[in-house]
């Protein structure tokens, strides 16, 4: 199975689906081709919350702001999964989240026939490589190279504050739900009560129907953080929050 | 095969994918993810109008308002299909496409891991479940109990009035075509004259392009009903019309 | 293999796919389905760009505004693929990509189920028909008749003018990028100079990531002709150009 993520929208995932049906017959899934256009952070975030919840596959993702310069591209070993794309950190929250243990590799790209589609004419001939050999094979590859110097992404991490914490929104999803880097715990046994966000008195739900329609609650989303929410509403309209602004949860 | 209907965007439909993929191999075809947020009747609607086309499969639909609350998940047996959702009425009005005869069984989900996404966590392994086992073995899976007691959604119906009939719009489609629940046959030996909309004289035709560009029509849409268009244009704008409001025809 | 391209946005492809999977089990790719509605041309450029890049295929195209009128409905084989669509040219550029020799069929279709969506009644069904027999078949197929008579659609050409040219835009991508019918050899030698694009000097560059981001750039995009882009942001809007604009470049 190979897996495809982007922030092409259509019909550029196409062509890498093509590239790869000629190279082998590898099972093609895709993730996104909807990630906001040349934001690393945020598909890297929506990766841990999805490509572990696959069997062993090659992952190939393609949100490349530096496409065409002198960036490399990777091959990441997590595990019995692979992720192929570019150096700029894309690939290793999800590899994390996927192995304790993630080795990471170049992939020689000189005969690239663009500098500006690596989906096309880089990744998706890396992913249908390293699908055809099986990720043990990686290492071993003529293409790859293992190395200590790449790109990495860590998300921020929310400061305990008593029983409370202080993060910040990582992303907000299509519904408009915002989602922080605070770990859900801080609401344990306040369900059914209200806790503060940012200062205002704001109901702690478990579900969004919990609350009226339109009033704004705060949950645990399916990511395990703390999730700001409208029910049947957006989220970050309601509370004025975007990715990076700062969210204080007290008890 | 496996169907996926949802309103979630992408990429939260990717791990419902995961999911899947990790308990059996099921072929997936996806329905649609762009379905209106929160809109139990749209996605309804819509799944009359795709799943019969389908071979025998299972269709795991999630447009789901009340996630998280104890509405429960249901699994539907219609002939030789099943489809797996929540008990909102979504299901019903396509079951009863696909079969004259429906059974109706809850699913046992008590150990689901989040509150907000039952895509993943409760109706993916449902329909895997399903799918492994066979449509024919639902009434004696663990977890399912047939039931009589489920929300059921019953599309309007129009009133003939004469040659004519009174009704309403069920949707509008991404072209902005007006799709009314008035019987197609209120058009019958019209189709070259003009029929009456709400009281607007307007071409009936066959084809949108059987007027000018820009100019209004009505037609028979592919489920059989009254539509109102515009030949490369909006209906919906052009009638000023939405989900809901009252449409008149008369010969 | 069956790709699938229409303008129809969801969910109207998913009755397609259950019309095709009830017929065949050929294996499903999305090319896209978001090309702006009833543009042929914009469709039949970007088949170009992502069908060469398949395996051999049966190709279904439905970007059709002439739908339900005396329009025919096509079977064009190129070499080891077959494409099916609507006799309005958006087959041609993409077939005469595919091989070079095509043979033009008219695919009868008397009894299609409504006038609004041959997608589903028509193109579909002429699909998987074509699969089951395979490409040689398609001249013997009972519904093929053999025509010279066809709409056709050639991609305009720009003008060389020394070692510049003049020529016009083709599309404008998901990006913002402007694709032109230019040349990608006028920047030949220039890169990391600028060239004058409609008057203006311009950095060329062979990497949008070359410039600063919201700069301005001009480049050969993967489709080998000149692109006019911003680095991390919308060419089409930097440059103040939509398709059919005239684009001239000196060097």
């Amino acid at each position: 199975m190979i897996t495809l993520s982007s922030d092409f929208g259509a019909p550029y995932p196409a062509a890498m689906k093509g590239v790869i049906a000629r190279a082998c017959d590898a099972r093609l899934v895709d993730v996104s081709h909807e990630f906001p256009r040349q934001d690393v952070s945020t598909a890297a975030f929506w990766l841990t919350q999805t490509l572990p919840y696959f069997p062993p596959a090659v992952h190939c993702v393609v949100v490349d702001p530096g496409v065409g310069t002198d960036r490399d591209a990777l091959v990441v070993r997590a595990g019995e999964h692979a992720l192929v794309g570019p150096d700029n950190g894309v690939l290793l929250p999800a590899a994390r989240e996927l192995a304790g243990d993630v080795e990471v590799f170049t992939w020689a790209y000189e005969d690239a026939a663009s500098t500006t589609f690596h989906g096309r004419d880089v990744f998706a001939p890396a992913a249908a490589a390293v699908h055809e050999t099986g990720v043990d094979a990686v290492p071993d590859l003529d293409r790859t190279t293992a190395t200590d110097e790449f790109v990495d992404l860590q998300f921020p991490v929310a400061d305990r504050d008593g029983d409370g914490a202080t993060g910040e929104v990582l992303v907000v999803d299509g519904f408009g739900n915002v989602i922080t880097n605070v770990p859900g715990d801080v609401l344990a046994g306040r369900f059914g009560e209200s806790v503060t966000v940012n200062g205002d008195a704001v109901p702690a739900r478990r579900a969004y129907a919990a609350v009226e329609v339109g009033e704004r609650l705060v949950t645990v989303g399916s990511h395990g953080n703390v999730e700001l929410a409208v029910n049947q509403g957006r989220g970050d309209d309601a509370f004025s929050l975007e990715v990076g602004d700062a969210v204080g949860v007290a008890r």
